[in-house]
């Protein structure tokens, strides 16, 4: 017999009305009291009392009078954006970025450090990030939020494995708790990408979002019912190696022709130096001094001049992440899915070529009620859903029931 | 802006320990209330009350005496098993059948008809099925619980298309609803035997589980954080349509190259008859009088008897099967998966092609991660989920926080 569920207390209904009020004054930017009892359907004393509650902590202001319905014109109240920081940390690129955000999600500073090292080394540079940002901030901080590629332990705090890094059972949450003394949470960097747009971007208030993060790996973050989905192993969304090619290219993973090894910006370059030998006439050979040297930027610069065979390339690779984003739709038949990270920057055609996929590879129903477009949080995307992942977590501003 | 979610009401708090309470007596046959008390870490003048209810609604019984712990020996209460009966169909067959189901999961009463129907008279079939199954019990019924192949609106009870049946945006739920003066749920035939293994089965108490059903169609079943996970279009786990082959054979869903065309029972059954004539020193050959005439029985019969090329037909169907369920893999990382449908009876052989292709199309570590394995309620796991998706909604048995 497998342990019961932990039982129901008054005190979270409580601390979840707490949170729905706090969501109400952080989603609607100015409101009173009473709108805000009318939107959450709570009575108007606990409403004044959850919010005499956030005036004492500084989390919400009253900032002014709203036209009046009648009597008195009420008081508005507004989320204190700048009431707690938050240190944002993304470790996904070739550097290590973080920034201080509000908690509105605007970066007040932000900083970054060219990656140099591996291992213990590369955890000193964290250190280091971290050191600076704190020491750009005065405001009280909620904590340390961290996305990093790779496959994470994000209860316990550990990175069970970054390739890019040489971190393997890293347990950086206490590492980072100890030295800072500050709440740690981290996750992939797929993962807080979704939490960023439920959050701040352009899946704001989705109750079913699917992020997919597109660049020299490929990943998805799944939020479900308003909670991030990581699985068992948080491992969920790891669609860059499901092998759709047995013939394909060895990938780094091990298996052979993974969606990585033909949507990632990597594949694409690799295709474009394959192919552009054998087309003398594209202006990819024109781009680079030598065709083996062409990078995604020439491809990206080929295309954006109408070059035929970096056209051919991109829509391949994009037909071949529609096909990894069909099992996303079939499996969860989340109505909105948002492409992030760099190949986006193919734009519409590629886009056109990931749906044509998608519709010609999923049940027509599902894809038909299926909304696929871009994100809206671009570079920063990270860095917003690590803070994101701090705000959920500490203040509870995705609560869903 | 969105909507809020709903306000936490304290009486949410009293309904969700109460349904606390009857899973920790369901759970655990025969329980005293100090046990209940320990277990649920409500105070044992909570569990009273709700245990005095609980007696009073008739759900469950004082049903004898414990041993001692020192003082008097605690009385032991047990789920009156017969307190409500349910009514479970499956409309997923050839046949619809249906049952009388206890609190349990005992099939009290069982019944078949055959389909001799497609659309209204279809539907007069049910109403025959359940009227017959009701005059079968005289205990309360708890309601109806529906089954059936092809995309529904659960939330609004309406079956938007089930193509066996000729029947398109059919509100079967109100229809019976309105007969029957009961609460009727229905869901997606692979959608409700997650729900069966993991109330009765092998995913008993499974927090995340995946059941893939295997036989005419192919789909899987969601449960995650101990719900069922449907989706924004109630079309979650229709694997069976993606399309892994472009140049494959026409699929009923107007795609091609679906998982169903290749490892389906159907799908098997007419690889066989493609096959056959080419291998003459086939079994296939002598088990039916004309190769074109093969059915699945043929093929698992000749399978049985050890014949290479019907174990060809079934491996590499398993293999197509076994990369779906990567996808599953992939982007759910859940690491219980059961197998269930009629094609789990080509057995052992058959799962290991299953997860040795999972291993093949998958990130190692998830994979590994991941135990696949069969289910274990048979032919009667559609009844039993159908009646299982009514216990959740109604008793709560699957609450989970």
């Amino acid at each position: 017999v497998r342990p019961l569920p932990p039982k129901a207390t008054h005190q979270q209904t409580k601390t979840y009305n707490q949170q729905l009020v706090l969501k109400a004054i952080f989603d609607h930017g100015q409101i009173s009291r009473a709108e805000v009892a009318r939107m959450t359907e709570l009575t108007r004393v606990t409403v004044s009392e959850i919010v005499a509650d956030l005036l004492k902590k500084g989390l919400v202001a009253e900032v002014g009078r709203g036209p009046s319905a009648g009597g008195k014109s009420p008081i508005l109240l507004s989320v204190v954006e700048d009431a707690y920081h938050l240190i944002g940390v993304d470790l996904a690129n070739d550097e290590f970025r973080g920034a201080v955000v509000n908690l509105r999600g605007d970066l007040v500073h932000s900083l970054s450090l060219p990656l140099l090292n591996q291992g213990e080394a590369a955890l000193e540079q964290v250190y280091e990030l971290v050191d600076a940002l704190i020491a750009r901030t005065a405001q009280p901080l909620l904590g340390i939020g961290i996305g990093t590629p790779g496959l994470l332990d994000t209860d316990r705090g550990i990175i069970r494995q970054a390739v890019n890094l040489g971190w393997k059972d890293l347990p950086l949450g206490s590492l980072l708790q100890a030295r800072f003394h500050l709440p740690v949470y981290l996750a992939n960097d797929s993962q807080v990408t979704a939490l960023a747009e439920q959050i701040f971007g352009a899946g704001k208030g989705e109750l079913n979002l699917v992020v997919v993060k597109v660049g020299r790996g490929i990943g998805a973050g799944i939020v479900l019912n308003g909670q991030l989905h990581q699985g068992d192993g948080f491992g969920a969304g790891e669609i860059g190696h499901i092998a759709i090619d047995p013939a394909g290219e060895p990938c780094r993973c091990g298996n052979n022709g993974c969606v990585e090894t033909v949507a990632s910006t990597r594949a694409i370059a690799r295709r474009a130096r394959a192919l552009a030998g054998a087309h003398p006439e594209s202006l990819l050979n024109r781009l680079a001094p030598d065709p083996a040297m062409l990078t995604i930027e020439e491809v990206l610069q080929a295309y954006a001049a109408g070059d035929s065979l970096a056209r051919q390339v991109a829509l391949e690779a994009g037909r071949a992440l529609g096909f990894a984003i069909a099992t996303l739709v079939s499996v969860l038949n989340a109505h909105r899915i948002l492409l992030v990270g760099s190949v986006t920057r193919f734009g519409q055609p590629w886009l056109e070529a990931v749906c044509a996929e998608v519709r010609r590879c999923s049940l027509a129903v599902l894809a038909q009620e299926t909304e696929i477009d871009f994100g809206d949080l671009g570079a920063n995307a990270v860095i917003l859903g690590a803070s994101a992942l701090l705000l959920t977590r500490e203040l509870g501003l995705s609560l869903m029931r």
